[in-house]
C-alpha cells in the first residue's frame, strides 16, 4: 500500500510540460520505459520507481520494477487509443520526473485486449469478443530444457487451448533428476540458499518472454503465484517476502494482456498460510495491478470463499463436479461468478487416481461443464515413473481428447456471444443455451436412441421455427436434421414440435443436440434474436 | 440495539439484595415473569422492559415483551442448573428493579435442551444427544380452524418428523376461501388495515401454545419470520416495523428450547428487500436472542451467501441437489456448515412440478442427502384445486414416504453420534459414515445384483472385522449378511474382504448396505471405536 500511496502523492502538473520522447504502441500492447538508475545497495528494497500515465481522460499509476544492472523499467498497457503522457516517480532524483508521451494506435489483428468477466458467468476480451475458455495445464514448462520448451510451444500452436495454467516458481519432481532448471527466481542457490530480497531478473525475463509467446499463440497465461509443492522455500517466505514477490511479479507481468493471476494452486495444501493470508495477498494483487487482470485461487480439497471481492472467478478443482451437468451448475449459483473447473482429474495412465481419465471421460467432462454454463480445464498425464508429462513439463500431448476439445471450441465459437446458461436450472440439467434462440442438450453417458423437441417456456411462443443438428462429441460430426421444427405449447412448462417429429439417434454415448432458432433469412440464428 | 444497550446500562448491584419470589424450573425449561404495568398510550412502542438473570457464573440480558392489557412478561430458559437471580429493567419505574430468584432443576425426561451445530456439519441437543434431522413442512397450520390444528398435532404425534417448518404470518391460498384465520398478528383488519405498531397478543399467545405442543412432541419449530406470499403487508413493512417485529417475536418465543429461526422463506421472491436488509435483520436476530437459537435463510432460486456469520446452517431449496449424493455433498463443502435440504419438491399430485414427487422419490432424496452428510425436509402436497394439503395446512398425510422416513430415522438413531460424513469425497459419492467404524452405502436408482466390501483406506488397516446388512429403504427391511468380513489391503486407496466374499442383492432400486466394525464383544460398533 505504501508504494502506491507514495506515487499518488506526486502532482500531475508536470505532465503539461514538454515531453522528451515520442513513439507508438498498440492499444492493449506493451509500452515499456527503461532508465538507468542506482545499482549499488539493494535496489529491490531501496528504490521505489513507477510512472503515472494519462490520456487526459484517465490517469493510471503504474508500478515499475528493477531489472538488474542499474536498469529500471515500467510497463504499461494502454486501454484506449490516442495520445498518452507520462511522468516517472521515484524516491531517487535520477529516476524522478522523466516526462514523455506516446500514441496508442488501434489494436492489430488478433489483439482483442485482456479478458474480463462478462454476463456474470462468462468471459470476454476487452473489445467485446467472447472468450470461451478451453484450458490446459503445463505447470513447470518454463523450467525445462530450452528444446522441450520450444516443443511445448509447437504443440500449443496446434492445440485447441486458449488458456494455460503454469506455476511461477519451480517444484521438484522425479523428472527433474535429469536436469536442473537453468534459472531460479531469487539470487542464491538451490535448494534453500536464497536471498528473498533479491530477485533474479534473468529468471523473470525468461517468464516475460514465454508469456509473450503464449500471447502470440492466442493463449491466456494463468500464472500461479504460490504453490505448495516447491520445497525450495518460495512458499514459506515471511509476509514481507510474500508482498515483495507479489509486487514484483505484478509490476513485471501486468502489462501483458494475456495475464491471469492465480494466487495459488491447491492453496489448502500450503499449511503455512491461512485464509486471512490469502485474502491479504489477493487484495494486494487487486490493489497493485493497474491493469486489473482476472484473479482466482485454486483449491485442493477445501473450497475457498469465492465471494471475497478480490476474486473475479472461481478456479475449481473437483472432478466429480463435472461428471454430469447437474453437479457442474451448483457451484455457479453459489458465487454468481464464472466457474472454471480448472482441474477435473487428468487424461492419462498413472498410479494416481487423479490422472487416470480416458480421453472419452475428459471430453465428457468438458461437455458436462459446457451445458451447465461453466468452463473446464484439460490435463494430460501419461507417465507412471518420471512424471515427464504434458501437464507437468509440456512437450507432446499423449492423450486423445485434444482434437475433440478443438471440435468443442468450434461449437462454442458458433454459440451465442452472451454465453451458454442453464435453460431450466434444477429441472432439465442437460440443456444450456439462450432461451428462444439456442439450445445445446448433452446426453452424456446415457445412450438415447431418439430425440424430440421439448423446450422450456422462457423465450418460446407458438410458431417459432428451429433447426436441429445431431452432434457426436467423440466422432466430431455435426449431422443436420432435415427440415424444421415449429413450436406449439404443450403445458404450463414446455413447448414441443407441432408435427411431433421424432429423430433417431445412434444410441452411442457422448451425443449432443444443437437446436437453433431460424431467422427471417431462413438460417439458424446465433448471436442475435431473429425478428419474429 | 438501543433496547439491549439500555438494559445493559443498569448495574447488577441490586441483585445482591433480597429476592421477592422463589420457584423452580427445569434447566432448558421456561421461566416466565409477569408484571402489571402501564396500559395507556402504545406500550409496544413506549415501554422498554426486560430482565437480567445471573447464576453467578453467567449473566444473561433477556428482553421482555408486552402481552396486552397492561401485562408485561419476560421469558428465560436457564442453560444450567442451580440458583438464578434476576432484576427487571425498564424505562418505567413501576417495572424496574423487581428482584427475585428461582432454582433451575435437572432437565426432565425428553428435555435435551436446544439444538445447536456440532462437528461442523451436524446438529446436537445441548445435552450432547445427536439431533438427526427428519424435517417436514406445514406452512400455515396455525391459521386453520382449531379442529384441523388438533388433527395436525395428532398426525405429527404418529409421524417421524423432528422438525417442522412453519410461517409466522398468514398467506392467502384458495383453501382459505373456506375460512378466515381466527387471529391476525397485528391490530386492525384484513387484508391491509394494520397498525404495525400494535401487535395482537392473542395471535402470538396462540403461536406460543402451538410451539409448546410441538416441543412436547419432540419437534423443533423452524419458525419462518418473513415470507413473500402474504400480500397482507407483513412482508413490506418499513425498516422500523421489521425490527420491531423481529424483536417482539424473539422476545416472545426465544425461551422455548425447540425454536429455530428461519429468517425468510424464498427470500429472493420478496423483491422489496435486499441482501443487505436480510443481513441486517439476521444480525438483529443474532444480537437480540439471548438463547442463541439456530438461524438460517431459505432461498427460492437465488442462493444466499451462507458464509455470513449470523447464519448457523444452510436451509436450501434445490430438489435437483438431492437427486443423487454427489450433488448433495457440493453445497456442504462450500460453506462448511450443516446443510438442510428443506425443500426438495414435495411428494404429491398437483399441477405444479414442484409438488409431483412419488413417495419413492421423496424417500430416495432423503437417503441421497443422508449418505452425503446432509439433512432433508419432507413435504406432502396432494391437491390440485384447493391446496388444502399437509404442507400448506396440516391435517392428514396423504403420501407414502412417512413410514419410510420413520425407518430412516431409526437407522440414523443407530448411526454414530458424530454424524455421517462422506468417506471419500469427490470419489465414491454413495458412501457416508465414519472411517474405520461405520459405512452406509446407498445405491439409489441403480439396481446392482451383488455387492462386495471395498473400503477407502482412511481408518482401515489389515485384519479389521466388519458386519454387513442389506437395507431395503422402501420395504423397510434390514437383512444381516451372515458371517464377518475381514479387511486386507487392495491397493494405494482401498481395502477389501480377505475372502473376497460377494453378496447377492435383490436388484431392486433403493437398496443400501450398512457396514459396521465389530468390536471386541463381537457386536457391531456404533458410536465408539472398538479397541483393536
Amino acid at each position: 500500500m505504501k508504494y502506491i500511496r507514495y506515487l499518488i502523492m506526486f502532482t500531475l502538473s508536470a505532465l503539461c510540460g514538454a515531453a522528451t520522447d515520442v513513439t507508438t504502441v498498440e492499444k492493449w500492447g506493451v509500452f515499456e520505459l527503461e532508465f538507468k538508475g542506482p545499482a549499488e545497495g539493494n535496489p529491490f528494497l531501496e528504490v521505489r520507481f513507477g510512472a503515472v500515465f494519462t490520456d487526459g481522460a484517465s490517469t493510471v499509476v503504474v508500478p515499475g520494477f528493477y531489472d538488474g544492472d542499474g536498469v529500471y523499467k515500467v510497463r504499461f498497457s494502454p486501454g484506449s487509443t490516442g495520445d498518452w503522457r507520462y511522468e516517472t516517480k521515484s524516491n531517487r532524483w535520477e529516476l524522478t520526473g522523466k516526462l514523455g508521451k506516446f500514441t496508442a494506435t488501434p489494436p492489430g489483428s488478433g489483439n482483442h485486449g485482456p479478458v474480463h468477466v462478462q454476463n456474470t458467468f462468462h468471459f470476454a476480451y476487452a473489445d467485446g469478443t467472447p472468450f470461451k475458455q478451453i484450458g490446459t495445464t503445463i505447470y513447470n514448462w518454463t523450467d525445462t530444457p530450452e528444446e522441450l520448451q520450444e516443443e511445448t510451444l509447437r504443440t500449443l500452436a496446434a492445440a485447441p487451448f486458449n488458456k494455460a495454467r503454469m506455476l511461477l516458481t519451480p517444484q521438484p519432481t522425479p523428472y527433474q533428476n535429469r536436469f536442473s532448471p537453468a534459472r531460479w527466481p531469487y539470487a542464491g542457490s538451490p535448494p534453500h540458499a536464497w536471498d528473498y530480497a533479491r530477485f533474479n531478473p534473468d529468471y523473470f525475463r525468461h517468464i516475460d518472454a514465454r508469456v509473450v509467446q503464449l500471447r502470440e499463440l492466442g493463449i491466456e497465461a494463468d500464472v500461479i503465484l504460490f504453490n505448495p509443492y516447491g520445497k525450495f522455500g518460495f512458499e514459506t517466505m515471511d509476509a514481507a517476502g510474500d508482498e515483495r514477490y507479489v509486487r514484483y511479479v505484478v509490476a513485471r507481468l501486468g502489462a501483458y494482456r494475456n495475464i491471469w493471476w492465480s494466487l495459488a494452486n491447491e492453496y489448502d495444501f500450503l499449511r503455512t498460510k491461512t485464509d486471512d493470508d490469502w485474502n491479504r495477498l489477493g487484495t494486494l494483487v487487486q490493489q497493485c495491478d493497474p491493469h486489473q487482470h482476472l484473479r482466482s485461487i485454486h483449491n485442493g480439497s477445501i473450497i475457498f470463499d469465492h465471494n471475497k471481492p478480490w476474486i473475479t472467478h472461481v478456479s475449481m478443482q473437483n472432478g466429480a463436479a463435472v461428471e454430469e451437468p447437474g453437479r457442474a451448475e451448483m457451484y455457479r449459483g453459489v458465487w454468481r461468478k464464472p466457474v472454471v473447473y480448472d482441474e477435473v482429474k487428468y487424461e492419462g495412465v498413472t498410479q494416481y487416481r487423479w490422472g487416470n481419465l480416458t480421453g472419452q471421460e475428459m471430453v465428457h467432462r468438458f461437455w458436462s461443464g459446457t451445458v451447465a454454463g461453466t468452463y473446464v480445464g484439460h490435463g494430460d498425464y501419461f507417465s507412471t515413473v518420471t512424471e515427464d508429462t504434458w501437464t507437468s513439463f509440456g512437450g507432446k500431448l499423449s492423450g486423445q481428447s485434444a482434437p475433440r476439445l478443438a471440435f468443442l471450441r468450434t461449437i462454442l465459437e458458433q454459440s451465442p456471444a452472451q454465453g451458454i446458461d442453464p435453460i431450466d436450472k434444477w429441472q432439465e440439467v442437460n440443456t444450456g443455451g439462450v432461451p428462444g434462440l439456442y439450445y445445446l442438450t448433452y446426453f452424456g453417458h446415457s445412450t438415447p436412441t431418439e430425440w424430440s423437441l421439448k423446450l422450456f417456456k422462457n423465450g418460446v411462443s407458438d410458431g417459432q421455427r428451429y433447426q436441429a443438428e445431431i452432434i457426436d462429441t467423440w466422432a466430431m460430426t455435426i449431422t443436420p436434421v432435415e427440415g424444421e421444427f415449429v413450436t406449439k405449447k404443450l403445458d404450463n412448462y414446455h413447448y414441443v414440435d407441432v408435427a411431433g417429429r421424432v429423430v433417431k439417434l445412434s444410441g452411442k454415448p457422448g451425443i449432443a443436440v444443437r437446436v437453433r432458432r431460424i431467422g427471417q433469412d431462413g438460417k439458424p440464428a446465433a448471436n442475435v434474436l431473429p425478428n419474429d
